[in-house]
């Protein structure tokens, strides 16, 4: 069975020697949120977390959540799981207080998201979609309906939910049909068919609040017709009491390649009782306050799996002993394919948490930074950043779970161990939210373009100081000068050509982006070099340096390469006859 | 549910058109294997398989083999579709009409094996083994052994298994303990434990024979010391009756990520009768020539998977509408990184395809040539090619079938849409018959190395030949010609510098074999371009150019990057203790 182990040292660097985490408390939001405070925090979720979330992975895998006539009965334990995480205020950690949130920085509530999301990603949805419906109607909801839901939902007493795709729309939301009638209360009728809802009925929660993308009846056509209604499982009384259920069903759920313990449901509204969230046909905007970080979220998850692969990994090459490598030693980490793939996995988990954990270091500054200034910039980097942490963190994850597989051999294949389980999991991470291709859409098309094109100079500027201000490194500065060089050019070419051709760029879209997230990584590789050389522990320091040296060599230059196929000539590929394919 | 059509047009293209499978009917054993004969027995197989064994795929991996006090169940349908398979003799296909076998070329088997494997993989295993074992035991064993098992097991009436793994003892067959003790009649007492033994138990054919490595009394320790056994289930008279149950059982089959219609057994030898087949202590040989054709077999059925997940992405991608494309068609095969990635599935698939029949073609060549010096030349090409096709061809089916899924969006995560099935099938395939990893280290210690290097040199002067020859194409031949000068040059220095430090040359023999492939199939779509241009349909032609120009553009370009790894320096990467990862 994969064991979790949070590899807390490993977060504490990140944190501490290459983000400066002690910049959140010196804003006033975040005061008490100092090394020491976060340290200890982290301490006491991985106990919770190791102890009580990750031992319901593998059964939870084995059994799966179960449909019986419009109910759904998740997993042994989970139940009880759910109750005791949000009972100890794990599921509000950043949201406010006065939503019975625990008021800490964002970054901190992802670091403890990706501990759970090593221990048990089917798990984590639970709060995490709670987390997301919370954000949408703190965002865009009416005071009484965030008095009404936002305490439950802020502590994850009650659980949410994003109802957003139908049978026909799914990365296309403008052929969405669900209907909302207005009835004389100010309440609406909502009415139609919604699929792949996460959480979307179970009874470990006395609620469930659904966040539903639907059409008013004069609503425009496609995408500013949609609007976004609240729908509770069971109406809220004014006291706060629970009244009768809902007219909408959970009439099956789906059966998927993993997330078995994820409820993924089929709803049926008809006619059930909702109320309009934000103003009319903002529905998109509305949701996407939801989306944007539900991505971020999602590349947590992909981070967590990764961390799960390279650890249980490492640890089975470390003690698995087959013939003798040519030093001589039994274990096969000695075994040089092995440690090549060790130390890809490893390049790419502590390089991705450098990028995942600046991007929700970011999300705190933009919200909460006293100088307008610092903050605009902050935002700049959230938005260029999510495509890259969702994309890439769960591509890489669903890579390194089949690269845990290969390590482990024959018995990898084999469901007890636990290590096939983390591919399966894993891949719904590059599909849901936005595939990844979606996601370097979103990149090319929007960060790229948005406030004429500073999204990416930033970064490329960024690097070049860095380059600048660097001294000794030269494994990783030269590959990465190269890199960044080649991205600059590559950013320019795209900026240009997409406006009039837009086949073109977005041919090359997803190399571009895993072109645009290895560089990042290589510039995390670089900070991370630098603060291990100041590292007490020669342990430490010479296992970051030489993962340094493998991202630098062998993964870094596979940036030009990448980039000369987004300016490939394209032309052929796309006059290509759909019928002759 | 996945669907599988036989590609009958590509498979006649790369035959005819590329390989000039014509050749093989100029030779004595193969005078009837005309063209249009085997395009007529082609489409004998595609009726066969497409109507009575790929419906079974869907729901034998919903059931999956069951175990039942020592007895396997097998989904409903698998045992009579393989005794439909068998008595019309597409099991003994390329065996010899002495052994009840059609006598026709090893290419024209692997053929139907590559569709027998897009249409249901698990299936797929019970002849695939069988075969596995007939070859075994036609190379070693004596002229009373061959009339007593070769017969059955030729015609497939009668199944067979390889009993190689055992749970110390996966990639490491020097740790193997299995023991078998000499009997006063000439027969030997097995006694031990094997794991992972496909199809090892199951009630479709009356017999099953064990083909078991094991160690004698005397025998040296570690891989000198190994002898192969038959060990038939029920032990048979000498008028060929079946006789009593012998004496070893099934005692678990194993819960896997894929494959769940193909029972992986845990065999347990009580003392069992088995016969020893070739002399003693040659056991490792002997089993080798069955290995190595069996690593061709994978290969092959990596193939079948690609070639299914590239098909029904293509079908999906050409009816499925979301949102409006650039060229403002609604279908998602004109959204540009949708056709990336199904140009992407269709360049490797048919690339690989003409890597796998050339080396089967060799197969035939290396065997039944009249010319000595061809038949030479052949086995070289046998040799060199066998870890390239496992490896390339799995990996790729792993890839593709994950490509899939993503341009099925979410509904590919939804198992009755059978795509994710793609996936987990495939990944089994980077496994077993040793790790892809393990035939990249059999590509740099040993296939670089035999015969004073000529292997790679017969390669690299090949493709060179044909580009000196080569008119126009220079969109192939450019990239084609930097990625040979650079494979060149690569092979020259693993050739010297393994000998001195094969932990540097090991530790990039996975990106080599890659960019060792990827050359490969470079040569492969030169060749498929020029055939097609010659190509009477416009659409044909368009299609195949088009794709040429995706790989040479996108895919081939790869190479150099990839050589350049396997240079890059190594001793920190080797130095860093085991401990520290």
């Amino acid at each position: 069975m994969a064991t979790f182990t949070a590899p807390l040292r490993e977060m504490g660097f990140v944190l501490n020697d290459v983000l400066n985490v002690r910049q959140l408390s010196d804003i006033d939001a975040f005061n008490d949120a100092t090394p020491d405070f976060i340290s200890g925090l982290l301490d006491e979720a991985a106990k919770l977390i190791q102890g009580q979330i990750a031992p319901l992975n593998a059964p939870g895998d084995a059994t799966g959540a179960q449909w019986k006539d419009g109910e759904v009965i998740l997993p042994e334990g989970m139940a009880e799981a759910y109750k005791l995480f949000w009972e100890s205020g794990w599921v509000g950690l950043s949201n406010p207080p006065e939503f019975n949130g625990q008021g800490l920085p964002y970054l901190v509530s992802k670091v403890v998201e990706e501990m759970l999301c090593s221990a048990n990603v089917a798990f984590a949805l639970y709060p995490g979609l709670t987390t997301g419906c919370f954000e949408a109607i703190l965002a865009n909801g009416s005071d009484a309906q965030k008095q009404t839901y936002l305490p439950k939902l802020g502590s994850g007493e009650w659980t949410g939910t994003m109802c957003i795709t139908e049978p026909q729309a799914g990365t296309d939301l403008a052929s969405i049909k669900t209907k909302a009638t207005p009835q004389d209360d100010g309440s609406f009728a909502i009415e139609g068919g919604k699929i792949f809802i996460t959480s979307g009925e179970h009874t470990m929660a006395d609620n469930i609040i659904h966040f539903v993308l639907a059409r008013l009846p004069d609503a425009p056509a496609g995408i500013k017709g949609l609007s976004t209604f609240v729908v509770p499982k069971y109406l809220v009384n004014d006291d706060g009491s629970l009244g009768e259920r809902n007219a909408f069903t959970c009439s099956s759920i789906e059966h998927k390649m993993g997330i078995h313990a994820s409820c993924t449901c089929v709803m049926s509204f008809e006619g059930a009782k909702g109320w309009m969230v934000g103003a009319p046909n903002t529905g998109i905007q509305n949701m996407f306050v939801m989306m944007n970080l539900a991505r971020i979220m999602v590349g947590f998850q992909g981070l967590g799996q990764c961390e799960l692969a390279t650890q249980n990994a490492i640890a089975y090459a470390q003690e698995r002993k087959q013939g003798t490598a040519f030093n001589g030693a039994p274990e096969i980490i000695h075994h040089p394919d092995v440690r090549r793939m060790l130390l890809q996995m490893k390049a790419t988990t502590e390089g991705a948490r450098v990028l995942a954990y600046e991007t929700a270091l970011y999300v705190d500054l933009a919200h909460h930074h006293p100088d307008a200034a610092v903050r605009e910039e902050a935002q700049d980097w959230v938005d260029l950043n999510t495509p890259l942490v969702k994309a890439f963190c769960t591509d890489s994850a669903f890579d390194l779970g089949s690269m845990a597989v290969q390590v482990y051999g024959g018995h990898g294949y084999i469901s007890e161990y636990g290590i096939e389980q983390i591919v399966r999991d894993s891949k719904i991470l590059c599909l849901y939210e936005g595939t990844n291709g979606v996601q370097a859409m979103d990149l090319v098309r929007r960060k790229l373009m948005m406030h004429g094109g500073r999204l990416p100079r930033r970064f490329i500027d960024k690097v070049k100081g860095a380059l600048a201000d660097a001294s000794g490194h030269e494994g990783i500065t030269r590959p990465l000068g190269a890199a960044v060089e080649a991205l600059a050019d590559t950013t320019d070419w795209l900026q240009q050509s997409f406006k009039s051709d837009p086949n073109t760029g977005a041919f090359g879209c997803v190399d571009y982006q895993r072109a645009f997230a290895l560089t990042y990584l290589g510039y995390n590789w670089l900070r991370m070099a630098q603060a291990a050389s100041q590292h007490a522990d020669d342990g430490f320091k010479a296992n970051k340096l030489a993962t340094a040296h493998f991202f630098a060599s062998r993964m870094l230059t596979q940036v030009p390469t990448l980039l000369a196929n987004v300016k490939a000539p394209v032309d052929a590929l796309v006059a290509l006859d759909a019928a002759s394919f």
